[in-house]
């Protein structure tokens, strides 16, 4: 039986790699998924052979995944930061009942999602209960996301940004904001990180209101704190409980 | 300088570990933490120096991390999961600034929380927007954990728990139930998995209803589907989006 691992690998570069993850690269025959991705894992085993799709090709990728073992080789499907937030993990999951399971066995292997990666960058905002949000669209209606950022606002969440803005759609973050801006204050604690891990890394600490005017970029990653969440030594910090 | 790395190992055992993380314990003079966590990084690197506490003396393991480092030796304080998510990062961030710059600097290395574990084992729960929500009162008032669970219900999110029992709150998960039962339907896909990466892991799919009357331990991570998660191939599995 072969099989197919969806591998999470972090945010880039294999520093954040487990060794479950880098075990499951090794035993692929073949290494597929988005070029950027597959091109990170490549570094560490440059003798595999690759098969690499462009972005929104994600469903064709799964089904050649899953065709590919059951003709006997293991794959790995490579992903950014973890295999099921936001990862193939579903698709794959979705689409794997049409193959015999006595051919093809799905492992997901689990990464540093980009909130973790983030948040050890800024500090420690995910100290208490968090919501993790994807501001794209293209799946989702825009009323199930706006929805969602009012009961996390409500219920004073942490709130973690996943895909804050894209060419198309470069005033999410500003609605997102305004949305905030109903239950939680102008002075909260928020911080973003782009490109985690990787070359041009940068971040920055800075109110909701200024949240609110900020240009950032598809490889950013938000955060928003509760009413609990502090500065503290230029760090984001949300404290594990209510008694200080 | 001295630094103080925030470790998280993941949920145990080496496999988990990133290499960053493994780098951190590497470089650290003392490994310091909770008696198990602290076993389970000396079997990486059995001649390390260690330094163990009990449960609830996280505040005193802290200060000793960051007094032993302002005496010019690193410290790893070593979590479970990630170090940031319930972590020791917050109250360590907390502390910090009691202590000069010039001497001591605290890096946080994050890890695979048991959100992300757990849904590995159980497929792809967490496909799209999820909130992580602990259970525990210790340092949360209950009314803010019953109204974040009631905002994550009416948001349609799915829910991870952490901390969902203890000696003392043998019937918050079934009181956690009947809360989400108000906005969700009894049918909605549920899991657990205890003991994630350990031995003796096991999980379990079940109904939310049937989760209301599941006896589980602390060493549990619960997982609650919002209303798109399906069972598919014995798995759970939210979809990325809505088109399906």
């Amino acid at each position: 039986m072969s099989k197919v691992f969806v591998v999470g690998i972090g945010p880039g570069g294999p520093d954040f790699l487990t060794a479950q993850a880098r075990t499951a690269l090794e035993r692929a025959d073949v290494l597929c998924g988005y070029t950027v991705y597959v091109e990170l894992a490549q570094e560490l085993f440059p003798d595999k052979e690759t098969y690499a799709t462009p972005m929104r090709r994600e469903l064709e990728r799964c089904r050649w995944a899953l065709e590919t073992a059951s003709q006997g080789r293991n794959v790995a499907l490579v992903c950014s930061g973890d295999a099921g937030v936001y990862g193939m993990a579903s698709p794959l999951l979705e689409l794997a009942p049409e193959f015999p399971e006595v051919e093809v066995e799905v492992e997901v292997v689990p990464g540093v999602t980009a909130a973790l990666s983030g948040a050890a960058r800024l500090g420690a905002p995910l100290g208490h209960d968090f919501c993790v949000i994807s501001l794209s669209d293209l799946l989702t209606p825009w009323e199930v996301i706006e929805k969602r950022l009012t009961c996390a606002a409500e219920g004073d969440f942490v709130i973690c940004l996943y895909n804050p803005t894209s060419k198309k759609r470069v005033d999410y973050l500003r609605r997102t904001c305004d949305i905030l801006l109903r239950a939680k204050s102008p002075e909260t604690v928020c911080g973003w990180v782009r490109n985690i891990g990787r070359e041009g890394e940068r971040s920055r600490l800075l109110t909701l209101a200024q949240l609110r005017e900020e240009q950032v970029d598809m490889f950013t990653t938000v955060f928003i704190g509760s009413s609990t969440t502090q500065t503290i030594g230029g760090r984001m910090v949300t404290p594990r409980g209510y008694e200080t």
